[in-house]
């Protein structure tokens, strides 16, 4: 492998779509798809069998049976050594693992997903969804698709029906797709070029708060030369994706306080202090008109994309616009940057805020206090922990007591603003330089599946917890995602394409036959 | 009744508790209590039975059930003439009405409450409460008070008690006290001095949207000299009080609007728009850091108090510092104004705001949509629609374009910042003057019943719509509350306490037997 090639004509090649013979072969495609063409209705059953199962961090019951429920499909694919791998902290939910050993393979690579997903509020799911009901729909609901009832076995399905439930791209389509692309290729007498194995992690939407605890304690199973990430959505264009690293992440909880018992609006309005102007002039104060965050500091430490990167950038598809209309909203923030360009600079954002009633249950009273939730998305170079500092600080400097406790009576009586901050566990971001020679194997592999060219992007916006992997098994990670990207990931109304999954099986196949 | 005496000296006389004989007897006022005495089972059994019918807006089975429920207790007590006053308009929930001629009795007074409650939450309820439910504590749940079995018959209720409800103090109490007060007299064999009519009102609390439909309606059966409306609370410092106006109110929902799904904070932070930020910065703009509303002419039209109301001002017992140390903050709004001088101001309060979810349900999204009510409280002088024009002219200076519907695709793609805002029925402020005659009578009655001096107060922060008596009857109304203040009214955990249910229907009765 020559270096001129890889460092000045990767991005070029394979924009190109001109590839090496080292990839897998169509014979192998073809059968993968033929595989999946034959079992679509027992695939999709099995998937919808899986999406059943509650699996949010507050089920932990439901997390338990989730990883069972996998651990036995993964064995009726005839993968070896299924198990349960479990963190010394008790009550943490197990990582599913399981392996196959090919003859003859110098490589092995870890699969990732995560069977874990975002809590649900199913009020605010459309009528006839529920989180963990999945229904079936002939297109995104939001663009007037339908609900449907299964059809019968035999009658295909439309690569644009959808398939709606809590974990259905985020991330249990991973899983499903990694165990099925292994499936197709042994039940079609393929064999890996590469050893495999598959560690399904359960606590993803969390934070990951125990992954390093469970990489190091399982370091010696876990061996190989690189981690393969499913997660995420393709790209907007629809074009297939290899992403290079992944944003940082942190959560930070701030509630403000107000008089101890809510207060009629009448009697007290115009005195007693509102929790909610409060923490509406706190939230206010953190981003100017444009979106740019006005925390001090918060865009400090940020490390600069390579030459390559940038490169890379320049060569995505602009869909930016497409991307505006389809959503509504006359002007993104940003100053005219693009949006690869804004999901490499640290974000700020307000996940959920809350103070009493709104709607039917809204009354006249003076609330007792106002609570927000923020996401603080970070960049090769931030320190979760500093990056909070910075928010903390800033808190701080617009008047606020900052407690991580419940105010006392003392404090109450001191402080003419008390804001409570807490915060769940982060983690830093992490990037892949893009000319490793195992990068342009998996790329290949991506790219023999489809014609158009594979999205190269030097990180995600979304986070994963790939600082860690490189932290405690000093292991490289390349994110192959395979979810449609308007998904509803994190939401209500979350969903697959029907044709994202299909496709997504191919992928994973093809990435196990890499050359 | 000579000019002097009511206009120089009313308010001195009637705080040094110097009373002319023109007061009910101290023999009415003894039997009144020995009635109530021997009835207090019962009486509070048939008041739970009242607080168990649902009673909210969104509920009109539950609002017809209330009105029916009343007219029954009012028969029950020999009440005349007892129907439901309905208006044209399908749907709105009726008055209820009564009334009992007195031979001989040359004034009429209709004493008015209101059965309909502000809406509920239970979630936001203490553990053990049910909003319709009513249960017994031995005090304020907030200050150590346990919830109580209730006793057997015969055992004495210690006037510290609370009963707590939806309604229970606001304003079924006034309901229960208006119609016990009758009762009392009734069977302890004493005359009214004057004409009584009842009218209870179920749409309060919606901003009495129908009343002025059903007053006209109903004018001649509703024929008076003065309405005495039991509805508030009484003084903070546990006086009772007179109270002769009341700030005018009226709601407006904003809705703020973001990306049409929600969108994964990861992928989309910092590009996508956010509603919440948005909201926050609309909301925070509103006031300055010393609770002053900074929109644009919203202290104008105000009426200026009178020498006699500035007199009843000073005179009111000081209590703001007493009730900031309860309620737990450091420093009121107002910029060192009290608290009876800041109720006579216009006011803005936020009810209430909403974006995506905070808590165990905060996902990681950028919402599609932020929410906020606010009350705006008016004074003699505003006017409802003018002062809501004044905020919405605000948002708009604040770059939102204004809607009153769902913004269209082709608003969204034209205005960067869309807020709708909706309006709910509004009323203006009314204050009687302090120096009527019918007013001497009403004060000295109440203060017959007690021997600390009754708190005369210009207006009350709370509202009521007295705007609509005067406009549609050109009748005079005082307000005579029997609540106590720490009574959550409004919000969740509201209560009353038992002493002041005991001598709300002594003030009533003395009211009914007025000089």
């Amino acid at each position: 492998m020559n270096k001129r090639y890889l460092l000045g004509g990767l991005l070029g090649v394979v924009a190109a779509g001109l590839l090496s013979a080292a990839v897998p072969s169509d014979a192998v495609l073809k059968k993968v798809r033929q595989y999946r063409q034959h079992h679509e209705h027992d695939l999709l059953t099995e998937y919808q069998q899986l999406l059943s199962v509650p699996s949010v961090a507050a089920d932990s019951a439901g997390l338990r049976r989730t990883a069972t429920t996998i651990a036995d499909m993964m064995r009726k694919r005839g993968i070896a050594n299924v198990q349960l791998l479990r963190a010394n902290t008790a009550g943490v939910p197990p990582a599913v693992y399981g392996e196959v050993k090919v003859p003859g393979a110098t490589r092995t690579l870890v699969f990732y997903a995560h069977y874990d997903g975002q809590p649900v509020n199913p009020a605010q799911w459309a009528p006839g969804l529920s989180p963990f009901k999945p229904s079936l729909a002939s297109g995104s609901l939001a663009n007037g698709g339908q609900l449907l009832p299964m059809p019968p076995a035999g009658t295909p399905f439309n690569p644009e029906w959808r398939l709606y439930a809590r974990g259905s791209s985020d991330d249990k389509a991973g899983v499903m797709t990694i165990i099925t692309g292994y499936q197709a290729l042994a039940q079609s007498g393929v064999k890996p070029t590469v050893n495999l194995k598959f560690f399904f992690e359960g606590e993803e939407e969390r934070g990951s708060p125990h992954l390093a605890e469970l990489l190091r304690q399982h370091r010696d199973v876990l061996k190989s030369d690189l981690w393969i990430i499913c997660d995420g959505p393709v790209h907007q264009s629809g074009r297939k994706q290899v992403v290079f690293g992944a944003r940082g992440d942190v959560n930070l909880g701030i509630t403000v306080y107000g008089p101890k018992r809510p207060l009629h609006s009448g009697h007290y309005g115009n005195w007693a202090p509102s929790p909610a102007l409060a923490l509406a002039q706190l939230l206010g104060s953190m981003k100017d008109s444009t979106g740019r965050v006005t925390v001090a500091g918060f865009y400090d430490d940020v490390v600069p994309l390579t030459a390559t990167e940038q490169e890379a950038l320049r060569r995505i598809p602009a869909v930016d616009e497409d991307l505006r209309r389809e959503l509504g909203f006359a002007r993104p923030d940003g100053q005219g940057k693009s949006l690869v360009e804004l999901i490499n600079q640290p974000s700020l954002n307000i996940n959920g805020m809350r103070s009493a009633n709104v709607g039917a249950q809204a009354a006249n009273v003076i609330p007792t206090m106002a609570e927000a939730v923020l996401d603080l998305r970070l960049v090769l170079g931030n320190d979760y922990q500093r990056q909070v500092e910075k928010v903390v600080r800033h808190i701080q400097r617009q008047g606020f007591f900052v407690t991580r406790a419940e105010p006392t009576d003392a404090e109450r009586a001191q402080h003419p603003r008390i804001a409570k901050v807490t915060l769940e566990t982060g983690y830093n971001a992490q990037r892949t330089p893009m000319d490793l020679p195992v990068a342009r194997s998996v790329i290949n592999a991506v790219q023999s599946t489809v014609t158009q060219p594979v999205v190269l992007l030097p990180t995600s916006g979304g986070s994963l917890p790939l600082y860690v992997f490189k932290q405690e098994l000093g292991t490289t990670t390349l994110t192959v995602p395979v979810a449609n990207y308007d998904n509803n990931q994190h939401a209500e109304n979350e969903n697959i394409r029907l044709g994202n999954l299909w496709e997504g099986i191919e992928t994973m196949a093809a990435v196990m036959t890499m050359k």
